[in-house]
């Protein structure tokens, strides 16, 4: 393994490969190479950080795809962080919606990498907000972070991007029983997708009354857009970009961009603190086994039990 | 509020209202009210807990609803529980499922019942667990546990399932990559789902493939099963069902039951310790919010700020 320094200036260069490994080291952050991410963070906090959800089947991998070039007409450096689900059914889409960005793998101007799952709660947001570190000090203008948002530690993320981006498409959000569940309520910026296709207008309409609606709900100034694309087609995607661009521009000027970096600054903190928990917990676990297994059999005093665990938990890491 | 053990008593004999009343309750397991799990508990352990996870599109809702069925006709009760992942697009799809199987919602052996996300990691599994509980104690012979397969805290709760059905469709399993990804590794069943479709036989030749590799690397004498199905016109349901009832067999026979039964409840009670120990987490972070925004201002010494706020909460519950 080269010196992580060294891995720095290569990368800064514009060496991928060597960006590649210094992002594998930050998959893992330890107290041993926690100084890497302190040197990177001690450079960065001016890239723009968008997060992409939507549904598997929405279209996003072509639509981020799409948005990519045009990022790259206006000069924009580009990183993708694809956030990879566990899933036990993970699928062909998801192995093709790489295959669809990778039109733009042999553009210097563009790095794609996806996070997968290890194991741990919160551990893909964790690498993914390391990684905006990294490729924030490389110079890349505009970091997208796509989810399937769905999962707690997908969304997890989404709270702490500078523009989010919510994919809907037609039939899928015209349901008002979503609204009511309030499941619409984080985007900044909203894109009916596929919408050439004939039952986009309700949608679209649809929409158009969900932003209505934060824009009352909401504090600040900022009144989620409703933007109308067809990934395949290549429609309304300058459209897109231009949106995502004033909406950096509210974030800049009302000082939710340093508030939102800070934000995910202390979520990372938060991560490093969760994980630590969970390994303690874990190991007190496997300690006591035979204990928790004795209680399982009828449950009796279950929760005295939890509670016992977390006081050795406790304990273990203080 | 009615008093839960009056509760139970009506729901064992079969009052669905009161029953749903009780599941309310067990949403939210606490100090108060940890007793009326553990009374239920005392009477638990019979039923079939069966995990069916399938990406959204796979056609799940319609091939639980014709398994209700299928179960229904050979006289069991069948309860659903369905997680709803926390998802800002959590869309028409998900709200048109429940539809779907609320052709059994007057059935009076038919139970449905929806987990939402509360926010908290691991809150749907500790939920959906204690549910299982009060289930199996008002007769409900299978339990079925439907999740999108996505993210840490919906696919945590398949570990813990008796049988475990994955599936997946034309187009979607063929695909040699998703193998060496190991995404296939946790079902006893694999289910072709939508098989009239003419890429069909590719898929089900290659999940042939992936239970075969599965056999030879697991331990046990289970070979997982690969099913044809097509929900939408109600082939291959009796397979399905057949299937599970072989699997249950095995893991009655095998004593995996058993062992299955243990690990769900040391689980819930894992699951317990983890809200209890990010709940004081959450408090400490907001305690100590000054000095963690000051130290996200340049990430100087994060790590240790990330293992001081641990040390903090390991003192507050130990």
């Amino acid at each position: 393994m080269s010196n992580p320094l060294d891995l720095i200036e290569r990368a800064k260069k514009g060496d991928k490969r060597a960006l590649g490994r210094l992002l594998t080291l930050l998959e893992e952050i330890s107290a041993e190479n926690a100084w890497v991410l302190e040197r990177l963070s001690s450079e960065s906090g001016r890239a723009h950080v968008i997060g992409i959800t939507g549904m598997p089947g929405s279209g996003k991998s072509t639509l981020i795809s799409r948005l990519i070039r045009a990022f790259r007409d206006k000069g924009y450096k580009v990183a993708v962080i694809t956030i990879d689900p566990t899933s036990p059914i993970s699928s062909g889409s998801i192995m093709g919606d790489r295959v669809r960005m990778q039109e733009h793998a042999t553009d210097a101007g563009v790095f794609i990498r996806s996070v997968t799952n290890r194991g741990i709660l919160g551990g893909v947001s964790l690498a993914a907000l390391a990684m905006i570190e990294a490729f924030d000090v490389m110079g890349y203008d505009k970091i997208i972070v796509e989810t399937v948002g769905v999962g707690q530690s997908e969304t997890d993320i989404m709270n702490v991007a500078d523009t989010i981006v919510v994919l809907t498409m037609p039939g899928a959000g015209d349901d008002v029983q979503a609204l009511k569940a309030g499941v619409f309520e984080i985007g900044d910026i909203y894109v009916v997708n596929k919408s050439d296709r004939p039952d986009a207008v309700r949608t679209y309409e649809y929409m158009l009354f969900v932003a209505e609606k934060e824009a009352l709900g909401r504090g600040g100034s900022w009144k989620p857009l409703v933007i109308k694309t067809s990934a395949a087609l290549g429609l309304g995607i300058r459209e897109l970009a231009e949106a995502i661009e004033r909406h950096l521009s509210y974030v800049r000027e009302s000082g939710e961009k340093e508030r939102r970096l800070l934000a995910r600054r202390a979520h990372l903190m938060k991560l490093v603190a969760v994980r630590a928990l969970l390994g303690a917990l874990e190991e007190v676990m496997r300690e006591e086994g035979e204990s928790v297994s004795k209680v399982a059999k009828d449950m009796r005093g279950f929760y005295d039990e939890a509670m016992r665990i977390v006081k050795l938990t406790g304990k273990r890491v203080s």
